[in-house]
């Protein structure tokens, strides 16, 4: 089916949900309030369903009153879109208004996709979402605002990392060019969705970093948080996340393992690679999985032993 | 002079030396280097001259070979071009090249350019120098290869902060746009220009994550640096940079300080402000100075004393 083809079908109706994956990234969010604006000028009811509450760097971002967590449940639809989900199990606990409703739409750009709606839209080539969402917008033929462009901007940019990931193409450019030109405030989103910490994920950081060590001449980095350091720093689990990148980014290192105590004798291993070794073949030896280059895995055991094992492992491919 | 009768001047000369400013950074070397790559394809012969050496996260642009550090005292040029340089002091060692030239040109887009070469353009519009070359580059109609873009794409995404400053607009992502088009390997530059970092700076960051205190209801973020750190750290003074912004990005944090020890009773000042506090008048007071986001001083007295002086002073502002 092509985008128009999907695009004529919407079109056809009146009462639209859009759903987000589950723990929505700007990505989901971005381009769900995106195309929720878009079909509100249409004269459409829109509602966005979200499984979890928006998190704070994405609360700015406007016409968030289309948003519904719950209360949806009893409602019929006549449409139902996902946006950026790959399959059903990433729909979440909002299946119930995917089984419910007769005309289903699935629009992605992840490879993984399953194609179970109905009508399915893939385009692996799009950095994200939001790069096919605003394709869809000028199919509508719908003015491209300042609240649909700082949404769909937040799509694009968090997806590519801010433009740095292999991902972004010179599409992606040309229509950050467009979003700007209709008035994204740069600076101030990049500030809110780039830039902007807490002081627990900073002192975490900093711990964090105490903890560092170099091996097998600095191409080997190793990182450890117990949960004392989560409670010294009054951090929160997902404070650790990105925190693995800080051993990969060190000029030399080629491999960086994050080593985090998620309950006595049971450790949380994220693990970064930088060219050539497959950190994916390391978690999946102990039971985990991931990417060449990102991989993650869970392993018994004391701290040292823990750290040991990874070690011997990953000297042997460095 | 419009850009057109800079480039109709450029076209009559052989024999260039292109000088970036003192301290070059990304926009700096990337508009010389693509600069130079452009003349030369004209048959010009080239010279780069750097006062310092191109920083590692630089090194891999294309044709350094170009670059001269040394050795061009006694050479005569037909013709100097500075670029993203604003006023003589900026020239630096190699003011005897600007000086025993008779042709010099000046193009920037610093709006405190003094316009001190014979023919001179300023673009206070342009986010980097590097959009400018690339306009000239257009206009000489000299193909942008993948080495052209590979320097103007550093030149644009540093100056931006990689698409996140405000100066950033529609035409810096339009030159993005056709720059990645031409053979940017946006993943690869981007980890080495954004990503990459030493142990040494990682550990120093560590160290000053330690000391960051949060004042004033959390609006106000202490950091303080002392040479002790610095040693324990193996770092140099220029790993510095930067951490003022840690807390800076902390949520509620208005004004961020760090206080880097200088010499036995001597401290440097770095000061940011996230949107209403005027930090530049902050500075003056002590002597210095700056930009009402970014500002800096040197304070005489011993830590605490100094520490106090600022907190005094900023609070009152809060």
């Amino acid at each position: 089916m092509t985008l128009s083809d999907i695009v004529a079908h919407v079109k056809n109706y009146d009462n639209i949900a859009i759903l987000p994956h589950v723990q929505a990234d700007g990505d989901a969010w971005g381009s769900c309030l995106a195309l929720g604006i878009a079909l509100k000028k249409l004269n459409k009811r829109v509602t966005v369903i979200g499984e979890e509450k928006i998190p704070y760097i994405y609360e700015f971002l406007p016409q968030l009153e289309m948003i519904a967590y719950n209360g949806h449940e009893d409602k019929v639809f006549d449409l139902v879109i996902s946006l950026d989900t790959g399959d059903m199990g990433r729909v979440g606990n909002r299946s119930n208004v995917f089984e419910t409703t007769q005309n289903t739409v699935n629009i992605d750009h992840h490879s993984t996709n399953t194609g179970f709606a109905k009508y399915n839209y893939l385009d692996v080539d799009a950095a994200a979402t939001g790069e096919i969402v605003y394709e869809i917008i000028n199919i509508l033929n719908v003015e491209v605002d300042a609240d649909i462009a700082t949404c769909l901007y937040v799509a694009i940019a968090t997806d590519t990392g801010c433009f740095k990931f292999s991902n972004t193409t010179f599409k992606t450019h040309a229509i950050a060019s467009d979003l700007v030109k209709r008035g994204v405030n740069v600076a101030a989103v990049s500030q809110r969705v780039f830039d902007s910490t807490t002081k627990e994920k900073v002192r975490l950081i900093g711990r964090a970093i105490n903890t560092l060590e170099l091996l097998e001449d600095g191409r080997l980095a190793f990182i450890s948080i117990t949960n004392d350091m989560l409670i010294a720093a009054g951090a929160k689990e997902e404070d650790c996340d990105g925190i693995v990148n800080i051993g990969r980014n060190i000029e030399g290192v080629e491999s960086s393992v994050v080593i985090r105590e998620k309950s006595a004798g049971e450790y949380k291993v994220n693990l970064r690679s930088k060219s050539y070794v497959d950190v994916g073949r390391v978690a999946f030896k102990f039971g985990g999985g991931g990417h060449k280059m990102a991989a993650g895995c869970t392993i018994k055991g004391d701290l040292e032993s823990v750290r040991k094992s990874l070690h011997d492992e990953l000297k042997r491919l460095l």
